[in-house]
């Protein structure tokens, strides 16, 4: 019986993985990608993880695997099924018909961007088309851009590139938004931003790099000459299997705060999974080491 | 008027002021020490910032400041005296008479250890002598080690260094624990601990590295042999600017969750000084991160 399983290997995952090593836990990280690191292995740069300036995703991914292998963390590979309850702890199971006992685990599976599904979107992802604004911005100082949604990230992100970009497009496919109005109302009062609303994202069409967003109206199309595409049409938290075991809220995220618990006592939720407000390397590393902190607590008091 | 202010320089501020700058609020670092970095300047070893595995705290620290300067963050030398609201926000006041307007206010003073105050504490400080069992005990593997104090803190600690150590001596100067019960007695259940009480530390030995413990009861003097001695007796967070200002907690500690938000409108706290569970760089960095964030989003309903 392990005292924990971490599921999932980003950054969360790894974090998790260091300080449960340096800690002597037995434990293992399951990881279900064809290599560590998440969300960041397809991410061109990463410029805000303080201490690593400006490093590609892929090579940071990288450096914390490195440090995971330097204090020996345990991985392996294997597509959780399903977690159960057992009386004095959990039971993992695996795809290939094997399964792990423990007594507590760490859920750390990251997030999802939800994708725009329009021809050329792959094609340009981490190279034009990005999900994530603060992290992307500052690639696209004096550029012009365009950002996709209604929500409060999506006109968080306009007002954020506003003032670093030439121009912003704010593309909605309704008139109305589900954002905050004082947002909204910001954003409108910014001179460098134009309101293409009612329009639906087409296409992404470029020579080697994004040289046009083509939106649809009711009556035309259009192509705004963007070198960057936000897409901020929400996220899709991987929680598949903690549907029916902890509290999740609306949105499919597990309710957890800062500590990492969820509703029950014994499982975890660490990154980009649980509710928070700001979802990046540093935040989903903090919550690996804060949750094998906690774990040891529960441990503890067993 | 800047955007935001920040006060300190230590992983929390140094993170703060990464975001910042890449969000290009207009603001200002203020560092009161010789250099940036804050507590992990004196630490030899830094082994659990993920992604930079054995790190020296010097050359971590030089490596966020390089990470600043890279995305032009703007500091200032300068010792604050006083913080104040005004209509618009808040002016900041230097020790050389100067002062700075602002429309936010973002702490990040950290906190110190408290420290046992005997010879050869200073001495052997970073080499020896630690006040962090989750950062620097595995640097102990199989070693004796000495963990001072009777709180939660102190008994977690011993806890967590006997797993890793050969023997772990738990000194405290009462024979009762502020610590929880469950934690007491799952210490006592530990073959390797031995409890030490009624007994006070009077000096740290050693040629070149620690080699005793000296401690003192009622009757007589004893010489523990460890290799280490964790000092687990409270910590004093730097609070002293925001006394009067926002909430603090008994202990000190401004009163603020993962939001780093505090109860006056405008001003945050990140990193050591605010109420949390964990304290370690990449949680201090996280908060960075998030305070800005939430800066931004302050700034944004003005």
């Amino acid at each position: 019986m392990l005292d924990t399983v971490i599921i999932g290997a980003g950054p969360a995952g790894m974090a998790a993985g260091i300080y449960a090593a340096r800690a002597e836990l037995s434990h293992l990280v399951l990881e279900c990608g064809l290599m560590s690191g998440g969300q960041i292995i397809n991410t061109s740069e990463v410029d805000n993880y303080p201490g690593l300036k400006g490093i590609g995703g892929f090579e940071l991914a990288m450096k914390f695997r490195e440090h995971c292998d330097e204090c020996n963390v345990q991985f392996r590979d294997g597509k959780v099924t399903k977690v159960e309850k057992t009386e004095d702890g959990f039971v993992v199971e695996l795809e290939n018909g094997e399964s792990v006992s423990t007594k507590t685990v760490l859920f750390a599976t990251g997030a999802k961007h939800r994708k725009l599904e329009v021809p050329g979107e792959e094609e340009f992802a981490g190279g034009g088309v990005s999900y994530c604004a603060t992290c992307d911005g500052a690639f696209f100082r004096g550029k012009e851009v365009a950002v996709v949604g209604g929500g409060d990230v999506a006109i968080e992100d306009a007002l954020f590139l506003a003032r670093i970009c030439k121009k912003v497009y704010l593309v909605h496919r309704r008139d109305e938004f589900r954002a905050a109005k004082t947002l909204v109302n910001r954003l409108r009062a910014c001179e460098n931003v134009e309101f293409v609303l009612k329009a639906t994202p087409v296409r992404i069409e470029g020579q080697g790099k994004v040289e046009h967003l083509v939106v649809k109206s009711e009556t035309e199309e259009r192509a705004l000459e963007v070198s960057g595409v936000f897409v901020a049409v929400g996220m899709l938290p991987n929680t598949e299997l903690l549907n029916g075991l902890v509290s999740l809220n609306e949105a499919g995220y597990v309710i957890a705060g800062e500590d990492c618990k969820t509703d029950v006592p014994g499982i975890f939720a660490a990154g980009d999974l649980r509710t928070k407000h700001l979802r990046q390397v540093v935040t989903a590393a903090a919550d690996g080491a804060t949750a094998i902190y906690e774990i040891e607590a529960f441990l503890n008091q067993q």
